[in-house]
């Protein structure tokens, strides 16, 4: 080794000890007599000091050395005469009696600080750099930590990990994939899994009974702000359970990492129908860390001639607890908030309800005894303040689930140290495709599977099928911590038959089911055993525990919003002499 | 859960226990008065009892069970008049009460057995089905248990593992790439990691310390016997280390597995020089389980008028110890074996050497002093057959390789429990590329990297990259295990000129050196410490620990010859709608 020790592990004990060190010039600080260095490596920073009288020729060394230099120094360790308090090494520095320029460096882009002056772009190219940074390297750390706690909670439930393939099929009904043409095989292509979805069914099928895996998966879509490219999923399967078997030994799973990640004991999760999260969240992934439910005012407001209301499909209310002192220059600032076209409100009601009595933007329509009346709906306290929303119900029900997060923002709610997680459940199985962007064009028009074509159906709703397709419910379920879907999984179908007339229910001809997932249904004539099971996001996953909006910086070497490697300047143009082995060409 | 148990934990004490199992029918024997079906699940077999006289319903409904149907029995546990010592559950049987057909199954194309009717095709079609079988699956579990282990040990050396980027940049000087074809950057392709080399060497530069990560990589290769598109590396990464620290770290994580995994202590690991091992094995990856060293017999063998020997660049003998008594009709067919195409040796010169003295194959030139001669240059006792080869240095040191492993292999020196594992360092930095068919076309007629362009050079041997590039030897070393290179690793350039030197010296451009590579020389300019590592062949380890030739029973969804994946039927033609969307056309 280059050294004896790290520079985060020298303490007061270690007084007198001849120590080798190796890092990179954090920083130096010139004060005539003495010059100080700070050496940083991945453990920590340790101080090196140069005296001028006691060897000058060092301290002349030092002076040339400049920031993110890598050097090697031995040296004794003496106790520091001004201790740093908040530094682990803070009580010792190195007398340096040896230096040795490992490597020099030019000046950084940016500063290697955890406040960088460095913009996203610039980070992002030069991403090795930014990696130094302490921050970022916490991140990382804590994504290790994370997968080495899901491991040993999964390996001690008997999970077995195994490792499905990369270069799968195309099977277009899902979100676009990625491709990969095969030089072997003329004209035929290989696709990379969106998910390991049909191996790990199969895996249940050969018997394998818990299985899960880490893993890289990959979608080509055009990327919203925060997705990527390739994400990784924590994918797991179980055979012989019922869906409360998985939601339990996942809930255990999701309690285990906030254990020993977090040191957090989370309490149950509760379970949700996803009826119940849209009526009183407007959204399948309710960030519970706040009440403030939806009202549904329709039957409260009607019969006073206000038009808007009146003529609205639905009319929601939400309470914003103690939010009554708000100014009308923060209501009209909110109106246009909830005015924008990423919303598309046409105006906001609101009524402030305070010790005086209750007072609305519309008392030309609303007396005393008709507002009370919202207060008694909305549940509203002196200090309160009511916010209502009406309009077709799909885009108020949405409006007002957006505006709700808002308020929960404004009012200080949604503590990112604080979680509340849950179950939702009892998903709808199909949803109808009107044209969704992240779907080949030839999908529109069609029933589409909400989880996957995989989801089993409740028993109860199968006669559905047939009558009322948008009303069948499916064994599906999602776990949702803060707002955030982190995981989501269901119960699968194993009967040949039902997975046939699943396909059929989703525009599939007979041929192209065989042809794309025949394995998959010749696979279940041979015994398939009852299973299901669940998909953790890890991406996001890490982002949550550390805190964090964007799951970028958890992710080593991320793409942007084009799908590019800014760093290794990715994807880029391949040789002819390639294409013409693969048998393809690029036009315009 | 569906079951209260598994086929694999009843034992004596839960006697009078109401169980529920679930699994496969096994097997079922009609005994008349008596039904007896084994139960099959991942962790086991159980017994299940019938009785005709007591359960009259319950025994018709087991006869009527086939194989591999799914099935839930609900009965007691009790104890086995015949007890079976050969199953840890053989001393009970379950007294059936209830029984639930959970699926049904056809007839399996093979039987599910550890020896089966099925041949290798039809395995690999209905590869779920070959999962079942208890061999199969144990090798996964194997697996399983080195991933787990490997990451046991490297956790405890502060490695920290970090995901690299799958979709990468193609740098077609190594192997072939994968490439995947970018939608979003139009006519732009991504490419499949052979190996996440650069990434690794810039999280060095990043200050990561240590990494490592179990990780898929691709190489478009034609694919020899055993080779696969996509296989597994244990990746890994240490910086302000030497060749040493490499090597002694990941001897430990080596001892480690055989330890943990296999319950086997083996011994420190010698070290041979690559020279050393083409001298006495004729082989970089010696199989060092037995000696039978070749001995070069050029200047022994000379000046007696055989032709054969005197014009031959290259005599080289080993002795294979007790093999006197070969016959001639053995040593005929020996013979015809070394003149295989494959090995193309012109003939076989041997020497029976016994009690009575030394006779050889070719008496009419060699008198018994001259034989002695042979006999102490080969170490040879009475009971003792020397063989020699003779021709071209390269072909002939090759054959005699191979003439070794053969005998050592008839002898029965190669027992697979036995392991013998050693290092082989110093290899040469470059070989020249004749025109390897794994290899772009235009790269023919340079010199290549034998490991890869980031490997150092020795030191003292840098000066030899002008004047005899073929002589320069890199700090670079393989882990040999039974005569397979398990891995492989080297310490890296960390030097911007030394990097671009080497690119030069392999035929690079500076501009294809800068698209191709700049990142990483960019990097280097911000202060790269020294750094180094290795990666192991997981797949290969899996199958040297599960004493098998072949790393295609421990994969779980592995690729024929052809790259193909039999079971789902891949690669195949994508539609003309996706192929539009990516801006490629195909053509035969």
């Amino acid at each position: 080794m280059l050294r004896t020790n790290t520079c985060g592990e020298l303490r007061i004990e270690h007084i007198n000890k001849t120590v080798t060190l190796c890092g990179w010039v954090q920083k130096s600080r010139d004060l005539g007599g003495m010059t100080f260095v700070d050496l940083r490596d991945r453990y920590g920073i340790t101080q090196l000091a140069f005296n001028m009288d006691e060897n000058k020729d060092m301290s002349d060394k030092a002076r040339q050395l400049s920031r993110e230099y890598v050097i090697q120094v031995t040296g004794t360790v003496i106790e520091r005469s001004s201790k740093n308090k908040n530094n682990p090494t803070g009580d010792i520095e190195i007398k340096v009696s040896e230096i040795k320029i490992l490597n020099t460096a030019i000046t950084p882009p940016f500063t290697i600080e955890d406040e960088t002056d460095g913009g996203d772009e610039l980070r992002m190219k030069y991403r090795y750099l930014d990696l130094r940074r302490n921050i970022v390297r916490k991140n990382l750390e804590l994504r290790h930590r994370l997968a080495l706690e899901t491991r040993n909670y999964l390996d001690k439930q008997n999970f077995i990990e195994v490792e499905t393939p990369v270069l799968i099929k195309s099977t277009p009904e899902g979100a676009r994939d990625f491709v990969v043409p095969s030089r072997m095989n003329k004209n035929q292509f290989y696709a990379l899994p969106q998910s390991p979805q049909t191996f790990k069914q199969l895996l249940m099928v050969s018997g394998f009974d818990r299985y899960y895996q880490i893993v890289k998966c990959f979608r080509d879509e055009d990327l919203r702000a925060d997705r990527q490219p390739e994400f990784t999923q924590i994918d797991c399967e179980m055979s012989f359970v019922e869906q409360e078997d998985i939601l339990n030994t996942f809930e255990g799973l999701t309690r285990h990492l906030f254990k020993m990640v977090k040191g957090i004991d989370i309490p149950a999760l509760p379970r949700m129908t996803y009826t119940d999260a849209m009526k009183y969240y407007g959204n399948d992934k309710p960030d519970t860390r706040f009440e403030m439910k939806l009202v549904d005012m329709k039957s409260v407001v009607g019969g006073k001639n206000f038009k808007v209301f009146d003529d609205a499909e639905t009319v929601l209310a939400i309470c914003a607890k103690g939010a009554a002192e708000y100014t009308r220059k923060q209501l009209d600032e909110l109106t246009e908030w909830v005015k924008r076209p990423q919303l598309g409100a046409t105006g906001l009601v609101y009524a402030r309800h305070t010790a005086e009595g209750i007072k609305s933007s519309v008392d030309k329509f609303y007396d005393a005894d008709a507002l009370k009346k919202w207060s008694e709906a909305c549940g509203s306290q002196p200090g309160d303040l009511i916010l209502i929303l009406a309009g077709g119900e799909d885009k108020t029900r949405k409006a007002m689930s957006e505006l709700r997060l808002e308020m929960g923002t404004r009012l200080g709610l949604r503590d990112k140290n604080n979680y509340s997680c849950l179950w939702v459940v009892d998903f709808p199985l199909l949803e109808w495709n009107e044209g969704d962007p992240n779907l080949l064009a030839s999908l529109a028009g069609r029933w589409h599977a909400k989880h996957h074509p995989f989801t089993s159906p409740k028993p109860e709703d199968i006669a559905l099928l047939d009558s009322d397709p948008g009303k069948v419910r499916a064994n599906a379920y999602d776990i949702v911590i803060n707002g955030v879907e982190v995981g989501g999984g269901s119960i699968r179908i194993f009967n040949k038959d039902l997975q046939s007339r699943m396909f059929e229910v989703l525009g599939f001809t007979k041929e192209e089911a065989q042809k794309q997932f025949g394995f998959l249904m010749n696979a279940f004539e041979f015994g398939a055993p009852p299973h299901g099971g669940i998909a953790f996001g890890f991406d996001r996953l890490c982002s949550l525990f550390g805190g964090a909006e964007s799951i970028r910086d958890f992710i080593a070497f991320p793409k942007n919003n084009s799908g590019r490697d800014m760093m290794i300047d990715s994807p880029s143009e391949i040789s002819d002499e390639q294409l013409k082995e693969l048998f393809i060409k690029t036009y315009q």
